[in-house]
């Protein structure tokens, strides 16, 4: 058993190499001068079961050529059988066609993964199950939420009530509200009539409650910074947020400082550039829960 | 027929589209605010016959990922047939495996490119014309070196001698001289022991002569600029040099500027950026020559 990183996880990968008791396997990925990804493989992979782990988060189309590179090579390497440890699953918000000449483009990656040589997917949270189904062959999907809910449940919050941002996220909040013996509330957004600007509805009891509103990803941060600013408007007592993937694009840190959530809480699916270090942000990792599906 | 342009290369194709007498297909490519290609299609192509300008070019994987995203949107659009226009095939250097455990890349891009669903390719000067047997969809293969001896043609110059600047060029440079009714000379470079530097031999008479360098494409402009050089310390009076793709990375434009190289004659395959549109770059259009493919 041999393991691989690239270059959008390195931290992690170096993390789940030391759980399973091995060294990352040698290989550099690095770019011509032109920007033409070159990956060398410095060690023998003949015969072996090889994982790769990339998260194809930004620079997200760099991160897919180094995956789908490394995976040709591991291939004409005669590897036994290459295995994509993928944390986070990028493009998989375009995963159906919303409106007329949309490309699916969650459905083209796990093709190209597919075509280029892979033989077995372990994932985390994907932004809907159903990319499972895209590929055919075996997918292992991990789920972040009982990490979240361990780190909840040691604070020891009293009044907790856990919150969906949207009703897409309501099946995540409930598994989190089962594990912390909490309600759940979800945030209704609606627009009475065309023009008129969205109306923050809230279902569920929140006043005098500790709220932690749960998502799958947040990326600019919009819908959460939102969501508990609303909170507190109706009586919440104070605002937690938690994550898998902190995607974390454009004006999200600045949103997030900004906004009156206490504490965010993400996972080491997606690395934490140094300058994005705020203290409102915790960090837990992924690791081991990968590791123990290798 | 209807022809779109990606982001790589829309001059270009907005003067194939005049040549066919059409205007380019509406739809937008952009990124989302964490980096994912977006593109929205804006008007139908169901039962159309369909062009895609894209060379991938710099940022390579930027610009392959958008052309796979739009291959996918217009497949599930219906289109009848998706027919890549491709003036510079990226990766095409990785072509083979020189050493253990290298990737191919050229033909992993093949792959992808048919998977997401294209018809069939046109493109130009291939690093390599055995990359046209990595598809299995008909391929278009068109030749630069009419366009750039006809330029030269027209200058009228005097005692020409036609250069390849390494041994795997000399069937171009044959090409390139037949045109000019002209001899070859071909840059030998040796290592005449391990860890000697490198010998410029030259095979060919240059004493007094006119030389023409040629190449598929200039990317750092190392091998040229040392040609030239070495082509006036054996008595060349002048200099010239062209190829079908301006890569120019890195030092490329520096180099070229302190070299003894008079001219470069180069296509559009690539666009050059406004701030490398240098004095001695001369730039010839292969729009003609591609619409006639289409
Ligand atoms: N990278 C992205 N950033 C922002 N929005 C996206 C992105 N990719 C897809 N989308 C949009 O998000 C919608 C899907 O999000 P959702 O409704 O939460 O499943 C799609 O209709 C897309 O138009
Ligand atoms: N983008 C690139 N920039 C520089 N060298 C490359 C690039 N891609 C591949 N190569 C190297 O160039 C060699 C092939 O070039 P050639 O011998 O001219 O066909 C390969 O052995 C690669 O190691």
């Amino acid at each position: 058993l041999k393991v691989f990183s690239l270059n959008s996880n390195e931290a992690l990968a170096e993390k789940i190499a030391a759980q399973i008791g091995t060294k990352l396997g040698k290989c550099t990925v690095t770019q011509f001068s032109d920007g033409e990804v070159q990956i060398n493989i410095e060690e023998s992979v003949r015969g072996s079961d090889v994982y790769v782990i990339q998260s194809t988060s930004a620079p997200v189309n760099q991160h897919i050529m180094e995956l789908l590179i490394m995976i040709d090579a591991l291939k004409r390497a005669s590897a036994k059988s290459i295995n994509i440890v993928m944390p986070y699953y990028g493009y998989a918000r375009q995963d159906r066609k919303a409106r007329a000449r949309e490309p699916i483009t969650a459905k083209l990656i796990a093709d190209l993964i597919e075509k280029a040589g892979a033989n077995r997917m372990i994932t985390l949270d994907l932004h809907a199950p159903q990319i499972q189904g895209f590929f055919d062959i075996p997918i292992d999907h991990l789920q972040g939420v009982p990490i979240l809910a361990t780190y909840f449940e040691k604070k020891n919050l009293e009044d907790v009530i856990v919150v969906s941002p949207d009703h897409g996220g309501v099946v995540r909040a409930r598994k989190m509200a089962d594990r912390l013996k909490a309600p759940i509330g979800i945030i209704d957004k609606r627009r009475p009539r065309p023009n008129v600007s969205e109306v923050m509805n809230i279902i569920g009891n929140i006043e005098g409650k500790t709220a932690i509103l749960i998502d799958d990803l947040i990326d600019t941060a919009g819908t959460i910074t939102l969501a508990a600013n609303a909170l507190i408007e109706s009586g919440a007592k104070e605002v937690y947020a938690c994550c898998t993937h902190p995607v974390l694009s454009g004006p999200a840190i600045e949103r997030i400082n900004n906004s009156q959530i206490k504490e965010l809480v993400i996972t080491d699916s997606i690395p934490l550039p140094e300058e994005k270090c705020i203290d409102k942000i915790t960090e837990l990792s992924v690791a081991s829960l990968l590791s123990e599906a290798i």
